[in-house]
């Protein structure tokens, strides 16, 4: 099913990298993760990743590959503030740059070759391919310029997938969907925006089974960093949706369109301008993936 | 003679910055200076800048923004190293990215609309426009993807200038050029690489020219960030630089060519596709450059 051995992933503790970890597990993949200690007693519970500590520091880095020796890392790891404060700056660096390169530099370190990185959608504001929608899009395409020197300079085998909306069950982040499906229990009202934002939603199995299939295309990649877009192909309105789920439900949601207004920014039409990842598409179509959650 | 009336300075204490800051103050202009604490007993004997101390918070960025009111940023402040280790990660991140971010932030909260920032060729290896010659270098692109969305999102007139070698009078760096000087004044022999490795070197004097220029063109500017290169147009062969200075001193260079080998990711030919800063031109000729400093 995948070529991986040992794979290290960070964003345990997320909804992406907990789901990744549990379908490497499941392929019979050993996996290591990296992780940092306010978040070791919160929420790994059951999960069967080696656990490493993060302390900030490059030998703490250094010594969990040293003792994963993976043969792949899946940096899923980041820093989400949708409008950042000045506050915000040092951990969003730390975060989503640093972090990063230090991974990066034990990566060479230990001879692992195959890096797959998170890339965001917000990154490629309205149409245009280089504009960040936040300062959290600018330190993940920041990151992407020292990305590309590893991978040049130091051979590293480096994709960046671009994740566009992701959902599925079991998903605790405070975004829409979940939100959506905690109104439909509690037949709460919903004042939201005018609601014609398009989404790009992608199903967690088929993100799940993106990572996995590049890591496989990862070994014929011969030099440099590339990008690829993990998009349904598919884009929704955000009414669209309240639609669909509306036909799954029982109670329609009760929701008031433009009852607050658009956030700074926002992404009004999601990138598409993407090179899709080479033989991945989203199976999961949109009205299935919904009764997956809003059933479970 | 320039437009400003109060700029901010970093990288008061290197060999550009303290010659831009002169140049600044003998215009008639109000000079501020970030400077971190280490830097500012040893070498501002004389300077006329307001020093403000940098202690690595935004607070103390902003605490300078907010005495200074500056209408322009000159951001020179970096960490070169040519080779890095990875002790070196956490500083050339803080350096070259995270104090810059700081300096933007603070620019969007005091309402200082103009920033140049300064770039360095090593961001484009060999005759590729993307690829760094090293982490130096790749810090440096990083830092611009935060600086395009300052420029989109918080309206900040941003330029950067990318810089390639650069030479001149009372110039201490570890560079060539001040090497060859004092070589030529002890008369010691020098082990050399094979010296076919070309260089665009452009002289202080027009470099300062650029930044202020830059500033009273960024006046028209409307929006984005644009990237200027700060070229002579005529790159020189570290032999052929050895040639011309032999014309000028009594006593020939004794160079043995080979004598030691070309760095790692060596960068031969400078990058010559770099959009010229427009109405700027290096002025200064080579023979006249070296002229200065080898009878100052």
């Amino acid at each position: 099913m995948t070529n991986i051995t040992r794979a290290m992933v960070t964003g345990l503790t997320g909804f992406i990298g907990s789901n990744l970890a549990k379908a490497l597990i499941e392929a019979g993949v050993e996996v290591h993760a990296l992780v940092r200690r306010k978040s070791i007693s919160s929420s790994l519970g059951g999960n069967l990743a080696k656990i490493h500590e993060y302390d900030g520091s490059f030998e703490s880095v250094l010594n969990a590959f040293m003792g994963g020796r993976p043969d792949v890392v899946f940096h899923l790891a980041s820093n989400f503030i949708a409008e950042h404060e000045a506050k915000d700056i040092g951990e969003l660096i730390e975060s989503n740059v640093l972090f990063g390169t230090q991974l990066l530099e034990a990566s060479v370190k230990t001879g692992t070759a195959k890096f797959i990185n998170t890339g965001s959608s917000w990154q490629h504001f309205g149409t245009e391919d280089y504009t960040s929608a936040n300062l959290y899009a600018a330190t993940k395409t920041a990151f992407e310029g020292i990305l590309s020197y590893y991978a040049e300079a130091k051979r590293i085998k480096a994709f960046s997938l671009i994740i566009f909306d992701t959902y599925g069950v079991d998903d605790t982040r405070r975004k829409l969907i979940p939100l959506l499906r905690s109104a439909a229990r509690s037949q709460e009202a919903l004042a939201m925006s005018p609601g014609e934002q398009q989404l790009d939603l992608v199903y967690i199995d088929d993100v799940i089974s993106a990572f996995l299939h590049a890591a496989d295309l990862l070994d014929e990649h011969t030099s440099g960093h590339m990008s690829y877009a993990l998009s349904s192909g598919r884009p929704v309105s955000i009414r669209e949706l309240v639609a669909t789920i509306n036909k799954i439900v029982e109670v329609p949601l009760s929701v008031t369109w433009g009852g607050r207004p658009y956030r700074a920014r926002e992404v009004m039409q999601p990138w598409s301008r993407g090179v899709k990842l080479p033989g991945w598409n989203s199976k999961t179509n949109l009205e299935d993936g919904l009764k997956k959650v809003f059933n479970s």
